[in-house]
């Protein structure tokens, strides 16, 4: 397939990173047709409303039938069963890609349903927001975002050039090793983040520093968007949970035990790997 | 005192926060010489390139004697060491206050070493920073952030309106709520934010998302500074830690059992917390 001959582009689940996406591919290109998919009467208004696509559709179904190309950019949860769901609605020689955060089952559900003429490529934009909807959307949300590419078939050369076309630095790696990686740089913070604010009373929120701002902002992220994360990641999430118990127990013991000598090395060595990211 | 009279302002320990109060200082009282102390060749010369005070001493009981007001700007390690060996020095009549991350211990040394002649304020500016070193210092840094008495004498009143000049809105609470404040608000997150970090393997940490560089990044704090920080708060920090790991592992039950609706539950409850903050 060529990339100037596609016409019709589909999104399904226009909120602020399908919004967004959908921003980044008409300034980039201007053969592309984006139709966003609002099931509902109020969805349907608020999509018109955001002015990020050019046709909006009812159907799901008339979507799949219509796309050289699906985006499908909802929880992951509903990428699962709309996989489930839509394979015999497709397009044939039709390009699926999703911008689901986890990646193995999401991978695994598309091989087993999708028909062969389909071509299935699994994408995990990294550069989220707790921002929700489509009336948010920022044109240049993926310039210089790392781009998860986990599919290594034909289509996925041709999807790694949207991304990088609109801005994004592609990068390839399997479905369990990425689930690896967000488990361990993203999941896994949202987890201790929800916990940590959960912990804090509310009359001593006001008292904030801006560092307590910054760190816990990754808490206003979607309960529906994270319920579906940590569920479609369950066994990583679980056991990493465990390795950071671990990890801060060693912490918490340098305390018992007023070891200063350990507490500041194991400080250090957070300083260190901290340093790494700058 | 009047702040108008008020001629000599030493500070112990220029660093980040101590070189910034000097630079706001300087701004908002023009008849005020602020001193600085470096002991050693190295922090001397370091000091000097630094521009923030006007002039520098190596003997810090050089400064006791001279200083009408005398601010103590070094980690809590240092402040308790300080009070119980500089109280024969200090001028009569003047006024020391601190910039302490932790109050109870301090002020309870501050009241068993002191002479009855000079009065001690206990402070505690919440506007912290992961940056090091006078070189760095910010003439705006508290403008505008929560500035923590927990002393109530005479002197006290005298401090809040420095800490009102320089642009801080003042917060009165006793030493123990105090502690028990910035402890789940500022302590209790450093201590995850050093374990979460030290919980990634360095070659995924180059895959971090934009979420992940604001949420870890109180991790490069000092270790010295936050040894201490842990360690004269330590019963506290203990307590709140085992509070933590309690919500944590209510939160980690519900994926154990794919109870998505309690899930959702809590990310919720999280969401509406975070939004306080804003």
């Amino acid at each position: 397939m060529d990339l100037k001959k596609i016409k019709k582009v589909g999104i399904i689940g226009v909120g602020f990173m399908g919004g967004s996406l959908a921003l980044a591919l008409k300034k980039s290109f201007s053969n592309f047709e984006i139709i966003g998919h609002a099931r509902s009467d109020k969805a349907f208004k608020r999509l018109k409303r955001a002015k990020v696509v050019d046709r909006i559709e009812r159907s799901d179904k008339k979507i799949a039938k219509e796309a050289d190309i699906l985006i499908l950019a909802t929880p992951v949860g509903i990428i699962v069963d709309f996989l489930k769901r839509m394979g015999s609605y497709l397009k044939k020689g039709a390009i699926v890609f999703d911008l689901g955060s986890t990646k193995e089952e999401i991978e695994k559900v598309a091989k087993k349903n999708l028909p062969k003429e389909v071509s299935f490529v699994g994408c995990h934009p990294f550069c989220g927001s707790e921002k929700r909807g489509a009336e948010k959307a920022k044109q240049n949300l993926y310039q210089g975002a790392i781009c998860f590419i986990t599919s290594s078939n034909k289509a996925s050369y041709l999807v790694e050039k949207i991304w990088k076309k609109v801005g994004s630095r592609v990068v390839r790696v399997g479905p369990k090793t990425h689930d690896n990686i967000t488990c361990l740089t993203s999941h896994l913070p949202h987890f201790i983040c929800f916990s940590l604010i959960n912990a804090i009373p509310d009359n001593y929120l006001e008292f904030s520093s801006s560092g307590f701002a910054d760190l816990t902002r990754v808490a206003s992220s979607s309960g529906d968007l994270w319920a579906d994360i940590f569920l479609t990641n369950k066994s990583k999430i679980l056991k990493h949970i465990d390795k950071y118990n671990q990890i801060s127990n060693k912490l918490k013991d340098s305390i018992i035990k007023e070891d200063k000598k350990k507490l500041k090395l194991l400080i250090k060595k957070a300083n260190k790997k901290r340093n790494k990211i700058l």
